[in-house]
């Protein structure tokens, strides 16, 4: 067994009740009632940087949710990471859906069960994690910097202003992040793509009070049914979104690319049946893993109006609103695309209804080259941990801080994540393997064995 | 003065009071949690009929809301009239809305303002204190019963079955109704025709859990995006229902009919003045009083589904929901065409989501000739207390018992309703204007000196 993997063994209870600790904080950002937790938070890994080995450490206020940065300085003219992570999590709501309680964490066959488990609580663990363990056994030969955020989850409202002023402070050669997922765990991948989000609020008005729908029915636009057309009207029977322009900057996927694709370990009927779903729905031509990680797409992620509660109330509304979004890829730009998308909404709303499409954040798709001395490093340290080299692919989900770090401060990011699809991140009983977690800090600990390069 | 309006005006601190307590129990039949007050409400109304002069009443427990029975017997060789209301009422939300609280009515500005204070409280109040006075004046020559339900906003579920089982109880030449109202304070009119309805919650579903949209966007059909898609294709760009078949039954309009429509006092830009909108929305080829009265209508009451808290959740939900409705006419059957709706929705929908389609309830139009003697009374009661002879007009709401007692009793309704539109009934400060109330006791008194003709 390696010195690496035997101190991991050695704490692993301490370093679960660390992770614990954390998760019980319920730093939800998306609310403003959990102020005061962010705070907590945020303060709380301050303490835990200082006490891992972190030279400094400092909670920085923003006028959002403050920011922790720490440092383990060796020499200013070695090569230096940056570890960024977020500290905030999503609402734990639907709450009657849950098995155990979201903030208090359980092991239960072999796996961690709590709001954060995996995003991005448990995965930052995973990095402070390797970061003591490599420290305490001598194996840095680099800076480490430590930056986490409390706004990820609503957007990283502050961290491109914060990253912007503090760009001395920050400065690094890489930035390596755990907030992404493998293919399984029998196929460990890294991420080298990131899609881009932009998300609006959809209001439409109709009439200026909710109205009987027997006494205006027929003669008065529904805000609903209104809501609805716009809606109908954003993706065609083919799956291709078709705002005019919309695909214009989309950089088309290489046949190298969708080769290897075809070779990650993908059934169908497996996908289907996990998901109880007779058949799948997405953009014609394109495979269901390029569908969902190298092409954009639209969700509706919210909608509400009218009566909703139990019976058969008949009303004609007043309004309607929706919660809508849209994935984008290299290199699409989220406020471009943010123009379109409200332009379109506005050019196709009918005369007899008003519509207010009020964008709420986005951010920027990510492309990391596959050779980039960390990544190699990365990819390195995966196969000591993992038994196998991991595979090169691009995911669907969004960390717009990414593309952000890379046009403020001018560096790239490996992104080195543990998560697996079975975690239900965003969701209910959301989950971490705890073998998973384990390989994660012995990956993340190898990783200064490869960096810098000897 | 008429001995009617001195009674009513020496009478009116009494009634007003009595109205108030009649509103002031919450009897809000779409919520179980009233089940309480609707029993109570019940019990008011026999107490209530009992003192103004019935010789008897009962509460009759059914397994929803009971309904009250009373009867005010002659001579059961003189004609009867049937006096049917409703004292179940909407739910009062958003209560947020309200200038006061909506069961303690307030009179401000020359109108009662409370939930029920038209629909249908204040209006069978006239009913019963038209009674009361023409019976105190010695004016009633005819036998007259009273039937008042609790479930006429949920679709009067038992009252049907109530009728089957005590037809002989419930034997009468005619009822008359007060739940209608009049095309404005100074045009008063007589409704002759009521849409009927059919009303469905949909649900679709997707995956079998909430999704990250990120990891899933694009490849898995998300259910509020095919929702919308379904409720889109009810209605064309022409306002028509485009369901197969769903016109087959419609009586279409005479041209008689729509010439004396057309001389309905009507400004368009005040009606949208009044409702804050630029341009209405209705069947292309008919004008707005038809649309809202003689033709169906598809309304969306309620939707709901995904995120609908604070800030900006990504997420790929599993559920959405739909509570709808049509407003049906003269001679569409209420049951063809839920189950045509039902049909046509499972028929458009899309194999990668799963849809449910859940009758909620329905009731059919209905058509009053103007030649029946009970509408001619009505008619001339109308023309003393407003000083106009009243108009002959159908209206777009729906009380779906009404075509069920020509079914099952075999008799006529004549609607005599002093509602107006500006009472926001449905809605958040409905209210009734004190003057037409008085009005309206007036006419229901003054009904007992032209029924049965002398």
């Amino acid at each position: 067994m390696s010195q690496i993997k035997e101190y991991i063994a050695a704490n692993e209870p301490r370093f679960l009740q660390e992770l614990f600790d954390l998760i019980r904080i319920p730093s939800v950002s998306a609310k403003s009632e959990h102020k005061p937790d962010m705070i907590r938070c945020a303060e709380h890994w301050k303490s835990h940087l200082l006490g891992v080995g972190a030279q400094k450490a400092e909670v920085f206020p923003t006028d959002g949710n403050p920011i922790v940065y720490g440092e383990y300085i060796i020499d200013a003219s070695l090569p230096t990471i940056l570890i960024y992570a977020h500290y905030d999590v999503m609402p734990p709501e639907p709450l009657e859906l849950w098995n155990s309680e979201p903030f208090e964490a359980v092991v239960r066959d072999g796996r961690i069960w709590a709001r954060g488990a995996d995003d991005d609580k448990g995965q930052s663990m995973i990095q402070v994690k390797g970061f003591e363990t490599a420290l305490k056994l001598g194996l840095i030969r680099c800076n480490v910097k430590f930056i986490f955020e409390g706004e990820e989850e609503i957007g990283s409202t502050h961290l491109e202003d914060f990253c912007k002023k503090h760009k001395e402070m920050l400065k690094s050669d890489v930035i390596v992040v755990s907030d992404t997922s493998m293919i399984s765990a029998e196929t460990p991948s890294l991420t080298t793509g990131l899609r881009g989000l932009a998300y609006w609020e959809i209001e439409v008005t109709g009439p200026n009070r909710d109205l009987h729908s027997g006494h205006f029915g027929g003669a008065v636009a529904n805000p609903i049914n209104e809501l609805c057309k716009l809606i109908a009207q954003v993706v065609d029977a083919d799956g291709r979104i078709v705002i005019p322009r919309f695909y214009d900057d989309v950089v088309p996927m290489s046949d190298e690319e969708r080769n290897m694709i075809a070779q990650v370990p993908f059934d169908e009927n497996e996908y289907k049946a996990a998901l109880d779903v007779d058949e799948l729905f997405g953009e014609k031509g394109y495979h269901t893993l390029e569908r969902n990680s190298c092409r954009p797409s639209f969700d509706v992620c919210g909608i509400w109006g009218g009566y909703t509660g139990e019976g058969a109330k008949t009303v004609l509304p007043s309004k309607a609103y929706a919660k809508v979004s849209c994935r984008l890829v290299a290199s699409q730009d989220h406020e471009k695309i943010s123009k379109m998308f409200a332009d379109y909404i506005q050019s196709i709303a009918p005369k007899y209804i008003r519509v207010q499409v009020k964008p709420m954040h986005g951010g920027e798709a990510y492309l990391c080259p596959i050779d980039l001395p960390a990544y190699q490093a990365a990819e390195k340290a995966c196969e000591v941990a993992f038994g196998k080299r991991p595979l090169a692919v691009r995911r669907g989900g969004s960390i717009p801080i990414i593309a952000a770090f890379e046009r403020v401060l001018g560096v790239k990011t490996v992104l080195m994540g543990f998560g697996l699809e079975s975690n239900a991140i965003h969701s209910p009983n959301e989950n971490m393997r705890l073998d998973i977690w384990r390989k994660g800090i012995e990956a993340a600990a190898e990783f200064y064995n490869y960096f810098p390069e000897r």
